[in-house]
């Protein structure tokens, strides 16, 4: 009997092979959104165990064994690491229809080249087999990276980061991956978080001024900005549970930022709020449409649900979810601001919400200025979505609504370094998807525009927008 | 030609076929939820026409009619039964892509051996053979229900309810199935009902004990709750147009209650009722986990929204549609709530909008202990979803977010004692799924596991659930 | 190597096409909302280049061009017809998944012969093909009509029209085709718009009464119904963002509209404007009632989204999108007043937001009467949804909640004279699907009664909800 994953994998059409073999495998990996520690890659660590790699800060995983009914012991608790990777074999064993269930799969086939399904019953001997591959060199960090033909990395890092990480892997003309930042300003952004003016404080210092206004703020900013552009960055990202938006509260900002500072323990309005956020998203927008930069907007996650757990176990443990609501007027009104300005970056948009995904992919079409394939973008499936289904859908949405050619593709989102079989995963879809189009004669069989599609959404369309030299990038 | 409900009705794959006839098709029927009135069973009832059986109370099949356009009189009027009959029979002939059409033909199949769909042409030969059938010994309802291989029947009632049924049909040992209530404490969380003190006084009489204050009302509830747990109640039940929450409100609801005996006409604001169902929730989840119940939350359904056909028909006559809107922040709020205060029972969610189930498929995650398998589950694919897409849609989700083989399973939800077919069609839907994915090389075949999966969600998680010991159950 | 678009186009199953030979593609096309211009069919106008044709006033298309990075001179600049056919040639070739891509070539196929998809290679033979046949008689607008087997036509027309291109169509004994007119008033309903008092203003003249109140108002709409009603009339349509409606507040609608006609710069809050429209919808549904007409109200479509572009170029230039939020309440509330009073019309409803689907098939199940099959119907796939996913889905769910044999089926919704084909579309899919349910074995394989569920969908009961007397309708 052959293993699950075999050649064909997904593939269920003879051009959606072609497409997959001749096209998609073979072109490098763009990673551009990613959650991995800088520092990882400059010190080009290794991993003791399964455990280590797979389970230790896996929250995804720690989800899916609360569910199967696993003491949380054997998830971040005392038991010990083999302990906790058999809890992990018993559950993944039978967790039929989840995407943990072919991502652990691609990764112990592509990385191990084990080929059998992970159960309880053989969780010993894969437990042995890996850990004595682990110790090789074949697994360290940038070997890894290395066997993984990814050419580019975006980490996801905070304005205040001395990026000192960055630089040293730039600096070590031995690994050939690059590795930039990407600015995540959420703690700037955040003024309802209760250690929003510590973070203030700490910025300044970063900086060397004093920031007692709006306009300090934003110089302060642009100087971490200037700093992120000095070393490679191309990308920004912003979080948040809802998409807040109003224009006519912003002349209000200055005031909201000057009064919490002055009150760090005063209570914010909904306005109060919505006006500081809604300020600084038109500001970061326009620094980074001045500097071609790309703009990331993740929406819709409602975080650390369990109080009891968060008190337990603190933030990223597992409890987060689908927000629900709307966002389509504050997002309008947002998008059409900027267009006016003439300062609308590239801007890509996720949601948490797979029923968003006809909402998301109508509205950005009202943003495309013709400049560049999809200026606007629906970003791809994102966490809960990210999983065959949600896969699936997005692309036909994405295709029914939008130009799919134009799509910037897949990422990890990821903080482990096995996780770029998630390309592969997403590729298979994409070949498979285009493949069914041909095959039910929905588009014609002209295999070399097809081929080019799919090289442009696995590779070309990223390293356009992330790499390539601002002439030729719109 | 062969009857379209062949044997292999739903499975497409060999594996789905030997999921269903080696382990779904064997399991026994755990009803854990359906509105069958235990008077019918204790008294053995029979029925003199398929009209009775069928259409005098089914508001589901009402719709349907009233859609394909048949006169009111030959649905709730006084046409004769005969009439009736052939208005279903020449509505149904045609009703493709919906469920009753399935669920009409497996109970034809499945418990008067008919193989020929309902027509128009045939309804007189039909008529005439189900009157025959019904007058035999056969088609009583414990017959039917035995026939059905029927382990565990939950009925849905009222906490003033003697129960005198039930501990009839317990008391007769003859009857191998069990009959247990389950506690659906509506009218006493609907504080804005025009009935409510009405209510509450009759609540006080079957108690004993006077009503005047909140403490004294839940000393009465935790009285039935007793009762009811005496008589083998494992399992409550909530029903509510939306889900409201607000834990900063819980302190008032003393004083509401107390305001709403003392002055029943006087109108009750929102937050009046928000703080009263939210004292009371926490109240009854209390309750339920210290029983070790499980407590299920139907939410989403807009009741009686034809106010002309309410006037002249009443409640419960097929007016009935999806609410909309959102749930997530105040189950989130009451679900932590209950978690911090070491109080949350196992949890059944259902939504009548199916866009709702990525969302209560990740919000489950959040609250998952590790005590059991699926604490906190995705209920069954509920009334208008109960249908070949939604149920596929369900299990896709539930899949691809959480732990499908620690689902609790199917439920009539049905008044009709020829329901029971409704297992058989969501099992071969299931099969059909799980069939799929093996077929797709998307989960590795190993018929023990798979079959075992089967097992678990047909049968085995829902009689751990209801039926077994304490001590097995989390 | 065949065309794409081969005969089984989207046909997958031996039944499928029995369907769609045998029945579905004999049967006349009912449209019944549409926007061509009355005039151009009057004058039978013919077109100089396939960019007049396809181009010159359909903004989906130059939203799919923004997206794929054209720039706007090739869209609606100054670029010549040659150029901006071009330039669409160039997109088209690679937008897999769109609709447009199967509508272009289903456009090419059926009325000009061309059986190669069209690509930026071949535009320039496929130009000068299309030039050609456009100069002959075969391409005038009445040819085209008379060549695509249309029996009737609904145009979308203004109460203040004079519907003169119409009865001047209507007087030529040469033309066979019906072209009725459809009755819009949303500039009445509008009473935010700036330009409402003008409006009304105009519709005073036409009428010539003077309108100083609401009874002046509704005096004059009813002569312009009458005056409609006279000219074959029996459809209206009102579009809106979102469909709000009040019943409290309609006593305070003759107040807002006096304080409007009396101040026309005074801003109106949200309750006068819903207290006016609640009015207007219940007169309107009134009158179209004791008319026997069929009411659409579309409604989920936030328009002109970028105010940049609208300063430009204008409204319907292709900045639209999904809205998203609720309607149920609203919208249960307003069809419960009208059936209590009597007065609910035949009813067409459309979302823009597929999330609704399901949410409305319940809804209408609510307020069928008895009286014809679906007298509320859930309206074809729109706009966004018209795609191959959009009108499956809506399919699905349509015959999973209501009775699909009574749906009133497909319309172009379309300015151009070619989008005819959009009806074979449908009805391949739809033929797709009956055959798919076949194949399945979910519906019995009974040709005579699936034929005649195909001609009901496609011909039968639009002709009698639009053309056929009154006596047999209702």
């Amino acid at each position: 009997m052959p293993a699950f994953i075999n050649t064909h994998f997904l593939l269920h059409s003879p051009v959606a092979e072609r497409l997959y073999f001749n096209y998609a495998q073979k072109c490098p990996i763009i990673d551009y959104h990613c959650h991995i520690d800088a520092k990882d890659i400059a010190q080009n660590i290794s991993y003791r165990n399964m455990t280590q790699l797979w389970l230790s800060g896996d929250h995804y995983k720690w989800r899916l064994m609360r569910s199967a009914g696993v003491d949380e012991r054997y998830i971040t608790g005392d038991a010990s690491d083999y302990e906790k990777f058999l809890a992990w074999a018993y559950v993944i064993e039978s967790s039929i229809g989840h995407p943990l269930y072919h991502w652990t799969h691609l990764e112990l086939l592509r990385y191990f080249d084990i080929k059998e399904p992970l159960t309880y019953a053989n969780a010993e001997s894969i437990w042995n087999i890996t850990c004595q591959k682990l110790a090789s060199d074949e697994f360290t960090a940038r070997s890894l990276i290395r066997r993984s033909n990814v050419e580019l990395i975006c980490t996801t890092d905070d304005p205040v980061d001395d990026l000192s990480w960055h630089r040293m892997i730039a600096d070590d003309l031995t690994f050939d991956t690059t590795v930039l930042p990407a600015f995540r300003p959420d703690r700037v952004v955040d003024i309802e978080k209760s250690d929003f003016t510590e973070y203030i404080q700490k910025l300044s210092e970063v900086c060397g001024i004093a920031i007692n206004n709006l306009n300090d703020l934003q110089m302060a900013l642009r100087m971490r900005l200037d700093f992120f552009g000095e070393n490679g960055c191309r990308l920004a990202d912003h979080g948040m549970e809802r998409f807040v938006f109003d224009q006519k509260l912003i002349e209000q900002a200055s005031q909201v930022f000057a009064n919490r500072l002055a009150n760090p323990s005063m209570a914010l309005s909904d306005d109060d709020c919505c006006a500081y956020r809604s300020a600084m998203m038109v500001f970061f927008a326009k620094e980074y449409a001045a500097r071609r930069w790309t703009m990331q907007i993740h929406f819709g996650c409602r975080r650390d649900n369990n109080a009891a757990a968060l008190q337990k176990l603190g933030i990223n443990t597992g409890y987060d979810t689908i927000a629900g609501g709307t966002f389509v007027t504050p997002m309008a009104q947002y998008l059409s601001l900027l267009t006016e300005q003439a300062a609308l970056p590239r801007m890509i948009l996720y949601s948490l919400d797979p029923n968003d995904d006809p909402l998301i992919d109508t509205l950005i079409g009202c943003f495309q200025d013709g400049s560049v394939p999809m200026k606007v973008q629906h970003g791809a499936a994102w966490w809960f979505n990210d999983n065959l289904n949600g896969i699936r859908n997005h692309l036909k949405s994405l295709a029914s609504q939008s130009y799919l050619p134009g799509f910037v593709g897949m990422l990890t989102d990821s903080r482990c370094l096995l996780s770029y079989t998630r390309h592969e995963y997403f590729r298979r879809i994409l070949c498979d998807y285009l493949g069914q189009l041909v095959t039910d004669d929905e588009f014609n069989e002209d295999m070399d525009l097809l081929g080019s599609i799919v090289q442009r959404i696995c590779y070309t369309n990223a390293r356009q927008m992330f790499m390539d030299s601002e002439e030729n990038n719109g």
